[in-house]
């Protein structure tokens, strides 16, 4: 453990990111989080970003983790269940680092949690660089999105910005089951996700116990990890040559493919609303409109759109949405460069009380 | 045609049904309306009833056909696609009763259209038995469940009361693609539809084009008449045991399953609202306090909810709905008796002048 520093804070940056090809079931259920089929996805730029400081010390009674300026359990008998493998994990990198002090964990999101954007990929990608950082791991991207993936499936796709593919692997342990980089975040600065927040559905469904009994219960789910698998050639075709219109059309399949296995799940998951809807149904008819698909929606597990476009279509599909009952804001981003790690006056954790600083709360 | 009185007005009446394992989808694009699965459905009693006068005569100068006090053409270049099979099977049952005079139909349902309760069912198949008694054709009701099939698929169900079975056949003229009765209407006597009427949804897809794109385009839809035909065999067991829980599971995995080869069509198709989906969870949670299923959703093509249960069950049911946002009024319905010839001073048509008598046009 020499380059370990103790009681020196280590701050760390990243994004969200937006499957165009999606991941929905696993092949396990042993909290490896290795899927059927693999994805692919935008990383987002830091419009949408989490800020994660770590520091390890012989002065912390016990491993604290504070979200959004509220703590949630991480030890004890009252760790919540997105919070099992999260110190599964933290306890796995301390073992491999060689060391045995309490951790506190400080960690924000730029961007409110009543906007319906999931922030568990960013947070975890977030903090497994943060983690690999303090304990001086020194370890690979590719090594940082097995680990994330195991707090939350997604998150492996957020440790490379750009175009991120993460292969769903053969491997019973999971270990060729990473992401990688197939297009930086250059190759295509005019690429946009324009997320449209819309009114909230009343009645949540866990992604978790949903991807599970999808896959147990759906007749139709059986067709979807093939048809997924050639989607992530498509979608990297497309990308490679440019080629909008071929990008939005797999990017829509897939996306209704996800939500109809989910509809055929036992009890049915319904994500969309009226407002995704009139979404859905007012891209078909711009495209149409254009004589070919100029943008492209994609829901994860909840109602938000994510319109993947050009710059130059920007304005088109801004003056759809701006007719839309049930739209209530716009987020823009183009292609983020992936998670970082913060130098200068940035930790969310004081180094002398080694408390999370005050910072205002988001809500 | 020594039996075909000319001038005189024979009137039917029948009512529509609601499948209980769904129609969608077809292995033929001739018109003869051959699905790719079985179904079993519920003709619903006279609560909702189309009656349908006809005459055939020298005095009328060409077919004439009116619903709901409106002149359809089919005659002419200005045919509605709607009515082109209703034209052919008109033809063809004439020309087996040798019968050359022209034909006026006059047909009405006690149901506004803006019900969004689809009449093509009760209608195609009450104007097969008027047309049949007419022209004196003494049709089997199997023979005229292979005529209506043709004017609107799921209308062959609606020949026989009670819970009706359509096989699927598989003979290319269609010759073994009919209705049969599996029940009869005293069989199960507790047994009730409760419609709940909901807001409408602005974007409207014809069922006919829907049927061709799912088979087409959707990737899901394969392993659907296979999970439909074990339906099938699922609510006749159901039903002969009046296992009312199995019978419940069985619609609603149904009718999630074809919802969700509707999302997965190109472009998707999505008749489910805000307020379909309330009642979907409503449903579920209800079955959940149950214990065990006391009720099933179960949606055609349109978010109108049509909940199958025992009278029993009804106030619970009716306690839910009235919670709802949404839902605008309810009907409610037993198992039917199926479509009848009427007697005595009920025709829709004047038979000194062959005009449609002047009645209240419902809207």
């Amino acid at each position: 453990m020499a380059e370990v520093i103790l009681d020196r804070v280590t701050t760390a940056s990243g994004t969200p990111n937006i499957a165009f090809i999606k991941y929905w079931g696993k092949r396990d259920y042993t909290g490896l989080n290795m899927p059927n089929n693999s994805s692919i996805s935008m990383t987002l730029d830091e419009t949408l970003s989490t800020k994660t400081s770590v520091v390890f010390s012989d002065k912390l009674k016990r491993d604290e983790l504070y979200i959004n300026g509220n703590e949630e359990a991480i030890v004890g008998d009252k760790i919540p269940e997105k919070s099992v493998y999260l110190k599964r994990i933290l306890d796995q990198m301390r073992g491999l680092a060689k060391v045995k002090q309490n951790a506190l964990i400080v960690s924000e999101n730029n961007f409110p949690s009543s906007a319906g954007i999931a922030s568990s990929a960013s947070g975890a990608a977030t903090l497994i660089v943060a983690l690999s950082k303090a304990l001086d791991l020194n370890k690979s991207p590719k090594d940082m999105s097995i680990l994330a993936r195991q707090i939350s499936g997604s998150a492996c796709r957020s440790l490379f910005g750009g175009i991120v593919k993460w292969n769903k692997g053969t491997e019973e342990d999971g270990s060729d089951s990473y992401s990688e980089q197939v297009f930086d975040d250059t190759y295509w600065p005019e690429l946009i996700d324009i997320i449209a927040i819309v009114d909230p559905s009343k009645k949540k469904v866990s992604s978790s116990i949903g991807h599970a009994a999808t896959v147990k219960t759906s007749v139709l789910y059986k067709a979807r990890p093939a048809f997924a698998e050639n989607g992530v050639k498509e979608i990297e075709k497309a990308i490679r040559e440019k080629d909008l219109d071929l990008l939005s059309k797999t990017i829509m399949k897939d996306s209704n493919n996800m939500h109809a296995t989910m509809l055929d799940t036992w009890p049915p998951i319904i994500y969309l609303t009226d407002a995704s809807r009139d979404i859905i149904y007012g891209i078909h008819e711009l495209n149409e409109t254009e004589g070919e698909c100029v943008a492209a929606y994609t829901f994860d597990a909840g109602p938000n759109a994510h319109i993947i476009t050009l710059e130059k279509h920007r304005e088109k599909v801004m003056d759809m949405l701006s007719d839309m009952v049930g739209v209530r804001r716009t987020i823009e981003s183009h292609l983020g460069k992936g998670p970082r790690i913060l130098k200068g006056n940035v930790s969310l954790i004081n180094e002398k009380t080694l408390a999370p600083k005050i910072t205002s709360t988001l809500s």
